[in-house]
C-alpha cells in the first residue's frame, strides 16, 4: 500500500473536461461529456468484468466502499482509494500494489481507472466524480444515487465448487427486490436444486 | 443507422498505442497498455451496466455479434457494428443511432466507446481489438476467447413484473454450467417460487 498521499503531477481543470480527451481523433468524436444525465429508464446490462491488475478507483472511504472495496480485490482488483480517512476494513484489505490518496477528490483522481466507484455521502462530490468517469467512457457507480451513475452492484448470491466458484447476480432496479431474490438463489445453490456439476454423464 | 462507411478521421497506427492515452496527466500514469494478456485465474466481478446512450462498438457482422447486438440495444447503447457484411438480424436491429461500419477493423475505430465486442472468427483480428481496448481502459469482450478479454458476457434468466424486469446472470469460467444454472434460475423465476414481488405486507 502506498501510505504517503498521492497527487497527479498535473491535475485536471474543470475547464479540461469540456472538450474530448485529445487522445481521441478529432474528426471522429462526439463530445465525451454531457452536462447533465438523464434518469436511466432501460433495463441494466448485466455483464462479468475480468479486473485482475485493473485499476478500480473508489472515492469515499466509509462502510459502503470498505464492501465493495472487498469485492473488487477479491477479483484481482487493485485499488486506488481517494478519501480523508479509511474504514479499519479497507486498511486492513490494502496491498503493496494499491493506493490511499489521503485527501478530498480532486479531478484527475480517476487516472488510469478502468473502473470508478464514488461513495462520499456529498452529492455534489459524487457528481464530479461521475463526471470525471464520463469524460473518461468508463463504467462509475454512484452508490448514493444508482441513476447518477452510469453501472450498479447486483445482488449476489455465490457457491463455492471444486471447479471455481458459481457466481449469481440479481439486478432489478429496486434493491430490496433485487436482494430477496438473490437469498433465494443462495438457497438454490446451497441446497444442492441447482445444477452445479452439469458435467456428469447423462 | 447510417448506411454510408464511416472512416475515422485520423485512424490510430499501432505505434499511437505504445504509450499512454496524451489526455492523462503524464506524471501520473503508468503504461496504459500492456503487450500480452495473462490468462484471468480470479472471479469475474458481476456489474449491472446501465447503457443508455452509451456506445457499444462489436466487431464481426455475424450470429454471436448479432445475439449480443440484440441485447445491447435492449438496453439502450448506441451500436457501432464493424463488420463487412452483416447478419440480418442485426440489419433489422440498427435503428438512426446506430451506425455499420462496412469494412474489416482498422485501429481507432473504438473511438468513443465505452464497450467493445468481438467476435470476428481470426484471432489476430479479435487480439487488435482487445488491444485498442486496453489502450482506452475499456473492457472487451473476446467472444472466441474470454481470457483474451476483459469481460465475459454471463449467462441470463429474466422475469417481466409489473415493477420492471428483474435479471438473474450467472457466470461460472464454464460456460455449460452457467447455462444450466441459469435454466435453473428461470424455473424458479417462472414457478413463482422467487420473491418477485418483495413488498407485500409482512
Amino acid at each position: 500500500m502506498t501510505l504517503a498521499p498521492y497527487a497527479p503531477a498535473a491535475p485536471l481543470a474543470p475547464s479540461d473536461l469540456a472538450g474530448s480527451p485529445a487522445h481521441l481523433p478529432a474528426g471522429a468524436v462526439s463530445p465525451g461529456m454531457t452536462s447533465d444525465v438523464a434518469p436511466t429508464q432501460a433495463d441494466s446490462f448485466p455483464l462479468a468484468l475480468l479486473l485482475e491488475d485493473k485499476l478500480v478507483v473508489l472515492v469515499g472511504g466509509g462502510a459502503v466502499a470498505a464492501r465493495r472495496a472487498a469485492a473488487f480485490a477479491g477479483a484481482g482488483a487493485r485499488l486506488r482509494i481517494v478519501a480523508p480517512t479509511l474504514h479499519p476494513s479497507i486498511a486492513e484489505l490494502l496491498g503493496p500494489q494499491d493506493e490511499w490518496v489521503q485527501r478530498e477528490f480532486i479531478l484527475g483522481d480517476l487516472t488510469d481507472a478502468w473502473l470508478a466507484h464514488t461513495a462520499t455521502g456529498d452529492p455534489a462530490v459524487d457528481a464530479e466524480v461521475a463526471r470525471e468517469a464520463e469524460w473518461r467512457h468508463i463504467f462509475c457507480i454512484n452508490a448514493g444515487n444508482r441513476d447518477a451513475g452510469t453501472a450498479a452492484v447486483p445482488a449476489r448470491a455465490t457457491a463455492h465448487t471444486p471447479t471455481g466458484r458459481v457466481q449469481v447476480a440479481v439486478d432489478s432496479g429496486d434493491p430490496r427486490r433485487s436482494v430477496a431474490v438473490a437469498r433465494h438463489m443462495q438457497d438454490e445453490l446451497e441446497s444442492g436444486r441447482a445444477p452445479l456439476h452439469p458435467r456428469r454423464r447423462r
